[in-house]
């Protein structure tokens, strides 16, 4: 903790309040782009839209390009892209996930079908794609293409760690580092690519989104054992019912006894589960303090990716943006 | 018909013969360019690759470029690029179509499960643009993302006119212009920008792929409703099933009297269907010819893709593509 800045939850808000014409520019390349005279795929883009989340990927991209003197509006269509590429992981992890709740809303698939869902998310791959080319710099196509591709690594080894229970805290970090800290490394990188920052720079930013990115995960990870659901805007469970091996999990496997054991080895690597269990499991992760071990762990990445940000000068926006970093793991939502 | 050569159902082999060299690098390059330290990526992928298919796409970007002239080696990964975006909407189709049979293998999704079918997916998308990236070239890397938007656009569109019986022929061909012939064009198109050819000749490549697509889904729709299982490696009467608005049902459905409006509209409107509704859809598709209709409907498109060639000196490259474009409604497989 460098404890210069005061930690607030309006972090994100300031962040956001820092970009707005950038924002307001970026929210009508995303309209504007996911036209299509196939009327299915900007409706059912359009209802992503209208649930809205927080645009925190786009919204690095902004900030990392103004962090760099950054002057010119290719920033823009950028983090639209960015954006697709997220909205596209998620429709596919909709379908995956067999979840039923996103962002509060019932999930695109849960409306459309998974066969809508698959394909408009291939849509909006292949046009964020269309609009790297657009932009023309291949240094950029190279890094965001690097992390979808890792991305989809990510998200079938979690796949493959599902319902195994000797999934080792290492692998989790794999899984992590792939299917969401990619992105916002990714994400970070391009605003110094576009910006002609120096190398170093460019790694530096890449490093502050990975960390962020890890961060950001591991809470998300510690929320679904601890949120209500009316506060996360989704189901509290999931990860549990779907035999995921988060890191709260890890802790509460590593350390349990006797019976606690058993009860693992039944509900998450044999999947078999009643209603009782899902209370029995978060009395379990309380009586190891595994949420808290899990935010504590957040937290050190934090610190890391906050570090990656000493070589740049003081400025309004790096101050914003170690503010959002230091917010992530105070958040509840 | 021009007539001049003789169509033999051995025209695809010669084909693949001449190109031999340049097809065993190009099958290396999918086999190296599928690795991922992720094991399930390989061991899905090369379950398709096992599968085999006759990797049409692939060869006519190989083809095009020996066609234009080219002598370097640029157009062996972006044959496997092609054949990787083609494999990653076998992918999804699979989940799309929840078929269990492809290329007469259980389909990927039937093994693996559904998510890892859209997944492993989104992973060769992502390669096949990675693959882009490194060949360097802006033009190659438009025409294809603007294909794999086309591609995602035409199988959404496929999607909401399923059922459908007011679908029209025009819509058909839309759906089957993005689903088929986009990528085709592409794959021909790719081989004469890395020959720089001028821009006419490009088109005239364009158009030869993506008449060659449209003839080749003409015929691909004939033989759901007309070949044996084993003959086509895969379920007979699966878009009846699943209520697909294809050419020879379009063709009997205008063609139906009394009775037989009420079978289409029960059977594919309202997707209600007993083990006896397929052999009478059969019937009704032999009544008026349907699929005789759609294989000269398909021809059609063959004399304009091969009309699209006669820019191009005489060669034996051209000569062979020639052939091969005419063995397409020959095709019984």
């Amino acid at each position: 903790m460098d404890g210069s800045t005061p930690v607030t939850n309006d972090a994100l808000g300031r962040l956001t309040a820092l970009l707005a014409p950038e924002m307001q520019a970026t929210n009508q390349a995303i309209l504007a782009r996911m036209e299509s005279p196939v009327a299915l795929i900007p409706q059912l883009a359009a209802h992503l839209v209208a649930a809205g989340g927080k645009r925190l990927r786009p919204l690095l991209t902004l900030a990392t390009a103004k962090l760099c003197g950054y002057e010119g509006e290719r920033q823009i269509s950028l983090a639209a892209c960015v954006e697709f590429i997220h909205t596209a992981t998620l429709l596919h992890d909709d379908v995956v996930d067999e979840s039923t709740l996103r962002r509060g809303f019932a999930s695109a698939n849960a409306v459309f079908g998974n066969k809508a869902s698959v394909l408009v998310g291939d849509f909006l791959f292949a046009r964020a794609f269309q609009l790297m080319v657009e932009d023309g710099s291949l240094e950029v196509l190279r890094i965001l293409c690097s992390a979808s591709a890792t991305i989809a690594e990510g998200e079938v080894l979690q796949l493959t760690t599902q319902n195994d229970l000797s999934t080792t805290e290492e692998k989790y970090f794999e899984v992590i580092r792939g299917k969401t800290a990619a992105l916002f490394a990714a994400a970070c990188e391009v605003g110094g690519v576009i910006a002609d920052c120096p190398a170093e720079q460019c790694s530096a930013l890449h490093r502050f989104g990975m960390d962020l990115g890890m961060a950001f995960q591991l809470v998300d990870d510690a929320l679904d054992y601890s949120a209500v659901q009316a506060e996360l805007g989704k189901t509290v469970g999931d990860d549990f019912r779907e035999g995921k091996l988060t890191y709260p999990v890890l802790v509460a496997i590593a350390a349990a006894q006797g019976e606690e054991q058993a009860f693992w080895m039944r509900t998450i690597e044999q999947g078999e589960q009643t209603e009782a269990d899902l209370p029995a499991a978060l009395e379990l992760i309380r009586k190891y303090d595994a949420t808290a071990r899990t935010i504590a762990r957040a937290e050190q990445f934090i610190d890391s990716a906050c570090a990656a940000l000493d070589g740049f000068p003081e400025s309004e926006m790096r101050t914003a943006l170690i503010d959002v970093a230091r917010y992530t793991t105070a958040r509840r939502f």
